[in-house]
């Protein structure tokens, strides 16, 4: 199988994780860069994450266009994946979903998001809220073009996470697995720190711990294969990943 | 099939779903509006949705009397839906349950619902709660002649969402796929409103943005269908669906 | 089939709905007295309610202790069982079980467990908390004998529900369905009401309405029969219930 | 079956419950400590709990380091359970796990874990927080050597569990059975006790109750018996358990 088709795969198991996890329903997507033309990038057609396969996946500029000819549906809201990849080289694999347990972090405005659990290191110090009214008044908060895909990346910043007030969170990663992780530890890290506020100030984790644990993350460890074939397993799909032991794609590590 | 043997598919598919979706469990009801004489409409006999077949729905009148001779049980509350569609030309579809997470907005005083996240949005701005006991003191609280089922309607007034003190609650919209899709999203904005209070003040979705979100919804729209599809695949029916092109039945857009 | 041996399935299929509605899990037991021995009950022998078949029924007397000759283990706290069937000769059936959401009622102090929801009106106006340290000092919390099955059947008096401090439950009604019922919507009322308490102070239901669902139940209306049907067959046991037309038997309305 | 077969299935099976159970997810392990050798331990090599089968189990001795020449990758962790194993003569069994429920109790620093609870005493009087930066500062968070795990079995004292601060817990016990008892309850008297927080001021057990309860405990009888056969059939093992009334094999009373 080519880099490529290996790619397509995993984002097809990457859509049927992040359903079983809870991390979207009917709604949310998650994207991959091309890994050779960071122009591009592959996405679902209009479809929920649970019931996508490869056919399903299409190819988009980097404005959210279809590359091919295309008559099926699109994402309304592939313009939060194009406004990042746009603006973020270092990013290859995106994912926006509505979980609901981060929900609160975005309506709720005396409380920051933070990282105090060791798993959910990986959002960073600062989460910051976008809020599409902001700059573009009343809308249906969907992010349905490119000044606001782009607004949204700028929010975002360097960070990993940005909540979307009312609506969701949008989050960045150097790969497809670490864009999972990132997303299904979101929502628990948002669980255990609204349960720890109603028992008590909770003690978030020191940047020198946040720093530490990215430091020493590797996308194909152990650990992290652990958890791709855990969870490709409970989806359905554990016949479809790879070896660990396999090269890892280009896509993996670019910078 | 016809349009109106499609609508009664559809019927059975918003029971499955809604049980499936935690909105009725063995209680609850769906109904949908007689297409050709809005002086009727179908709904299941007495039975828990998640066990509901075609021969099950019946068709009832205006005034909740069965149009033939019916010897089986039918629902106590079914005038909640009778008296909505007497005092609601607008309205096709009716939910009444008792999702538990919408409960306690109907019993907490000083707390009134209120859509924050987008999903959310067609709730509307004002969630009446309706308190049986005001006008026809203590009862066994269920809705089950007429004049109550119209005192409920007059509450419910132009919105789409009525609490039901200690009870549950009634959701009205244009279509069966939208009066599930609010009966689903409900709960779940219940849910985040309540964890966001404690976490700090929640802020609502404006006017405009629940203007906009109405304004740009249409029943058979790939975004709606995608939901529907995905929750009927779901709850085990997801070869009853049709098709998202085929022309939607009369019922679907009727004022 | 004979009355008893319909008595003994309804027994078993209560034991796999309360184990599949999570009011029970390896602990927690149901019992029904005998229709024609009120000094006797039937219930299972030491085993989790989910792994329940016919045979596990044992008979015991109304001191807790076998009928016959019993060389299998007995449930521990079966004396819950004997001292409430001793001291209330209305009650026909009862369920002691430790569902996690009724627990913070049992040892938070200042908070009485009220019904706030229609569905928990069954659980009455007042509902005591027996704490076994009163009466027994230092105990391992279990009801071993019948000295302690008596008390805690004295605190319930003439109630439906008794919680015990930081233990659990015992619920006693007139029938299988009905303390079935009782038990399933126990949870959830304790649930809505501590929810409720976040957003407010919670309106329970009044005297008035207790009464009025009260004075109108009845075990095998279609309503009631509607809930047993559907837990049944969520708990894969749907083909083991009887008719709702069928003659009830005597065990159902003795007083 | 040998006595060293049956630990081993044993181990196993507390593998599959504690993944089942929602104790561990991807993350998250069980040992147990050789009967004839108490310088070594048995535990999975690096793999998801619910996904391991008698061949991933591993021997290491009392420093962490795996007996025979072994090429597939360990725990990270796994000085966790031989810095209690070291410390501990009369543990013989130990869990790590990130239970989602217990984090808030390891961040909350006002609010101390307390049995609330009858099946939550065996986390005694006591359940002590170890944080690892008091001693080791910016870390991952990881227990990767000895001194970590000599350092947070120091804190566990002689104690059942101690919580780790934005991490999990470490518990220990004589048995494998009464470890997952343990690291099973320990979640529930977590959220029972958060609840009760909500609702007033909790009773916890008095140190009489759980000093009554822990004299009372033995792993063979018959109530924890019904739990092991009740968990194994959830977790798709429960042809793999054994007779209760076999002899326990050597492992269960060691001091």
């Amino acid at each position: 199988m080519s880099n490529l088709d290996t790619l397509i795969q995993d984002l097809v198991i990457a859509n049927r994780v992040l359903a079983k996890e809870d991390v979207v329903d009917a709604y949310g997507h998650v994207s991959v860069r091309h890994p050779d033309n960071p122009k591009r990038f592959f996405i679902s057609r209009s479809l929920a994450p649970e019931l996508i396969e490869r056919d399903d996946i299409v190819e988009l500029d980097i404005e959210g266009q279809p590359v091919k000819d295309e008559k099926r549906s699109l994402y309304l809201e592939r313009f939060i994946h194009a406004g990042i990849y746009a603006t973020r080289p270092d990013v290859m694999a995106v994912v926006h979903a509505h979980a609901e347990d981060i929900l609160p972090f975005g309506i709720a405005k005396a409380t920051k998001l933070k990282p105090v659990i060791h798993s959910g290191s990986f959002i960073g110090g600062k989460v910051p809220v976008w809020d599409i009214r902001k700059k573009f008044g009343d809308t249906n908060l969907l992010v349905t073009n490119m000044a606001q895909g782009r607004d949204l990346a700028k929010s975002l910043g360097k960070g990993s996470v940005a909540l979307m007030r009312g609506h969701g969170f949008a989050s960045a990663a150097r790969s497809i697995i670490e864009v999972v992780r990132l997303s299904v530890y979101l929502p628990r890290n948002a669980r255990v720190q609204l349960a720890a506020m109603q028992a008590g100030k909770p003690i978030p984790l020191s940047k020198g711990e946040i720093a530490a644990r990215a430091a020493g993350y590797k996308p194909r460890s152990p650990e992290t294969w652990r958890a791709w074939e855990y969870w490709a397993t409970r989806a359905g799909c554990g016949d479809m990943i790879g070896e660990p032991d396999a090269p890892a794609p280009a896509y993996d590590h670019k910078p």
